[in-house]
């Protein structure tokens, strides 16, 4: 289907889009000395829509992203890594409105088209001499083949830079729409965070940006769990430049540009979930049957999240009781007597019994690093699907450790 | 206070009460050949209250449970570990009622005077031939010594037997109010499954009963976590005999009886938190200044619940932000700007920012085996608290290894 409506995998992360360019600098934050700061520009400016943490304690910079993204005209985006800037109170605020006057200055830009991310360690101040002084090098070296270089800067312990691109073929000519991410759970040394930075040559309206990064991400970003806990600094943005001169404004080309951004966001989702720490297995959880789709959601969402059900995922255990558990704890309806269960290929329950036999060819599928879970609540047609991953020791190992 | 209102620790656990009997057999249910079938016998006939798990798939005994517990009299409680007779269909509902039957023919009462329990593996049937031929010596070896052979019997994986008992001076004389309880969290191979039977002799009304029980649960058994999964079988049951005459109907008997079952409860509660299989730490979780109760209660469970927070206790960590983001994402209300914390006695954050000097005498709170954490949120005057535990390597190990 995807090649049917003309999307192509490309290279090039947040630059693959033409009036994108993005620098990276080691300022210093990370003991480590591993690259901390990063810009991406938008010449001309950025349209822009961002999503972020539901959490009400957030970090400055959020506070800051929520106020200006969507606002008006989006020039750049600077992200550190090392140091979250939240729990920090009024100073952190300051902190990140200094930085973002900062760039402005050396962009000629208004104060208002700079907006900042964070992520790292929690509740200690922000080093924002440090990071002033690496904003030369950061505006000087901005480059369209940056991308790759401004995914590795937002990395905290992901092992790797996280970047995906398509080309879409639209009706009135051809778009770009890329990103990079990093990683969502078991990132030491105190959250979780997610960050995304996604952007187009496309000419799309802010409403509408809006409109397809909400939906893009619940069905994605929103979607993978490692462990369940919501970050202070999760944020997602998505830019659109227009450099490519074609309009997404509705019909064919808004479904086509939907589905590419739909396939980045999961492409990125997914990627995250595969780099988590101690992650040995990516499975997909899949309700059916579910009275409506806010239930499908919950109970989706339960079993993704059960801790039972992530260290049977770890053993390869057939203990499917726990599936069962999960979703008749999560506040959505089931009949017990329809529920079924289906893991990889093998039909383990149904008719809220099992299946003679299921133990047969079950251990092989539980062996596999990647496979779905389907399980049927048997009271409706509702469906949702979410992705886990398992609990292993090094999962507890990471987190147990400090500063690591 | 206990004292001054009359409460004394004695022993018996279950069989503390007059008029209650226990007895205990291995019928072969469990591999390990270790007790597995136990029988708790009333004379005369008991008045009950049961709380019963929430999750909408729960086993057959629990079924029948909340079919006759508080709508007449009370016989005899059975109950077997090795296998949890959940998830086992039309076939698990009739074996329970057989056992049911076959008990009520050996003491020669009404079937609907008899319930039962079972605890262990999901999804295998019930080895109901084995179950029936060990009731003959179950019932020939009723005893009023029986306690501690009865609490061993429901155990699975818990190390230890869990028994608490009172007695309880009353303005119209002395009355006894004992209890068991097995494992909430951990319990290999298939569920966290709690049950907890607690009797007393007192003379007391069903529905003071079912009163009572409801409020001594919501603040024990209720606010305790291992993992956060909810058992298909979890039960607690309340018992009375009556056979001390004493009444306990209003007034200063009500209040002391209450005070009674309240300390029984939560010594059963914390006594499985203690035992939790990998557990290391159990942290008290307070909330203060929540906006009102029910926030309260949210903002702890989310905390007590947070696998964040839980490796972070593992690990002896100071990673403070960790408790205020589970906080910001339980739906609870907070003011990121009035947010305190104290771990153990050491002040961390006042006015959402941290107190200069924390770090000093952290490290050694975080090194005992037991303390408080106390979480303000700043927004009103509402009070909860939790229990939690840490997540340890042999959390993993345990569930994620088959039939350990």
């Amino acid at each position: 289907m995807n090649e049917k409506i003309g999307i192509q995998t490309i290279q090039g992360g947040v630059c693959a889009a033409e009036g994108v360019s993005a620098s990276a600098v080691t300022a210093g934050i990370k003991e480590s000395g591993r690259p901390d700061m990063t810009l991406i520009e938008f010449a001309p400016p950025a349209r822009a829509a961002g999503v972020y943490t539901r959490n009400l304690v957030c970090a400055a910079p959020v506070t800051l992203c929520r106020e200006r993204v969507g606002k008006g005209a989006l020039r750049a985006i600077l992200v550190n890594s090392g140091n979250a800037n939240a729990c920090t109170g009024k100073a952190g605020m300051a902190d990140a409105h200094r930085l973002c006057r900062e760039v402005a200055a050396r962009l000629k830009c208004a104060e208002e088209e700079i907006v900042m991310s964070s992520t790292g360690l929690i509740g200690a101040p922000l080093p924002v001499d440090k990071m002033v002084a690496a904003l030369d090098m950061l505006v000087s070296d901005l480059s369209g083949d940056g991308g790759a270089a401004s995914a590795e800067a937002i990395m905290t312990t992901d092992t790797h830079p996280k970047e995906y691109a398509v080309s879409i073929e639209l009706p009135d000519g051809t778009v770009r729409l890329g990103g990079m991410t990093k990683g969502a759970g078991m990132i030491a040394p105190d959250m979780a965070t997610m960050l995304a930075y996604i952007t187009t040559d496309a000419d799309v309206p802010e409403n509408i940006l809006a409109d397809l990064l909400r939906s893009a991400t619940a069905e994605s970003f929103n979607c993978v769990t490692i462990d369940g806990d919501m970050s202070t600094n999760d944020t997602v943005i998505l830019a659109a430049t227009g450099v490519s001169g074609v309009k997404v404004e509705g019909g064919e080309a808004l479904a086509r540009f939907e589905a590419g951004l739909r396939k980045v966001c999961t492409e990125l989702a997914l990627s995250i979930l595969r780099d988590g720490e101690g992650v040995t297995k990516v499975v997909e959880i899949r309700i059916e049957e579910a009275a409506d789709a806010g239930e499908a959601r919950r109970a989706a969402r339960s079993v993704a999240e059960s801790l039972l059900v992530k260290t049977a995922l770890f053993g390869g255990l057939a203990n499917w009781g726990r599936y069962f558990a999960a979703a008749g704890y999560s506040g959505a309806r089931v009949d017990q007597e329809r529920m079924s269960l289906r893991i990889g290929d093998v039909r383990v329950v149904e008719g809220g019994a099992p299946v003679p036999g299921w133990e047969g060819s079950l251990a092989e599928v539980l062996k596999r690093p990647e496979y779905s879970v389907v399980l049927g609540l048997g009271v409706g047609e509702a469906k949702s699907r979410f992705w886990t991953t398992d609990i292993s020791y090094d999962y507890v190992r990471i987190n147990a450790d400090y500063r690591t």
